[in-house]
């Protein structure tokens, strides 16, 4: 076993939006990585955006924002809102959109997972600015859920890893979260 | 096409990770999905943790903390971290350690991918702290490796999705990331 040092600009795999907000009163999106939970109760959201984008702007302006989940068919155009950014293209045809309570939080409808945000908090980092979020409400399709349950073998989300700049869909099942280590931890009671 | 509120209780896809700190000197893991890279330059990842927990103690102690990434064969002994608590079962002995520069941080030979962090933040939420780190180094080993970058084909990292409550592995190779965009702007020129 050797170990090797990858020097400090290393980063876990991730999970891919598209991050909305109007900017100037046009919708724009960005594909974003960097991005989770990070509270409870109230439920919230943080996205990490570099402070040269486009999009901070508007999220700034209207106090919300979104991050919508594109699944594996919408690879190409994901990365399209990735290269492109919304001071050279109107990225707002490329999407049927809809809004929800905030009415300033532009969603995707061909995204089979939306979420709309109100921004509560910025962290100024140095180079990136944190945008937390609370989740004012989530959305997604009958046809991509099960028993009343997002179904995320249906809902097919797009996966990130860098350096090798790589896209990826979910695989298999593994196990149960909460109950396969509950059976560990009674085989060694 | 029938739109369905999920609530605000939503939680994207998440990639799994062990987090490690010294917890009165004794090395502590914890199983996590909140957390993502914030900041470009300098390397800085953010994990968030339920105030409750056993771990947060040890990382305001040390000003340390490690994200340690494992593997699919390694879903029974993660989600274990996760249902114990550092209070009651001594987690220190399940895995072989090491540490890197921090020297506080502790980190699981076994994963295919660990980072140590020096804590440069924190950001107190209602229910949940938000801890920054700057990242000090990364590390992995050659058979996780292709042409000198992490593989995640090989590392074969764990995902977790809720309110499923599933662990899942990587899928196929859907495309690449600052390309398929490319291809597709030059078709819209």
């Amino acid at each position: 076993m050797s170990r090797i040092p990858l020097g400090n600009n290393v980063i876990p795999p991730m999970p891919v939006a598209l991050v909305g907000a109007l900017v100037d009163g046009t919708p724009n999106f960005m594909t974003v990585g960097w991005l989770t939970r990070v509270n409870y109760q109230p439920p919230m959201l943080a996205v990490a955006l570099n402070k040269q984008h486009h999009t901070p702007k508007g999220i700034v302006e209207n106090g919300t924002f979104s991050a919508c989940f594109p699944n594996v068919a919408m690879e190409q155009i994901t990365d399209y809102c990735g290269v492109v950014s919304g001071r050279k293209a109107d990225k707002s045809g490329l999407f049927d959109l809809f809004y929800g309570e905030t009415e300033t939080a532009p969603m995707i409808a061909d995204c089979p997972l939306n979420i709309e945000c109100k921004l509560v908090q910025t962290v100024e980092l140095p180079t990136n600015n944190l945008y937390i979020g609370e989740i004012v409400a989530g959305y997604s399709e009958e046809r991509f859920m099960t028993n009343g349950k997002p179904d995320f073998k249906k809902i097919d989300p797009l996966l990130l890893t860098m350096p090798d700049n790589t896209y990826w869909s979910f695989g298999d099942k593994v196990g149960k979260a909460w109950k396969d280590g509950v059976t560990l931890k009674k085989e060694k009671e």
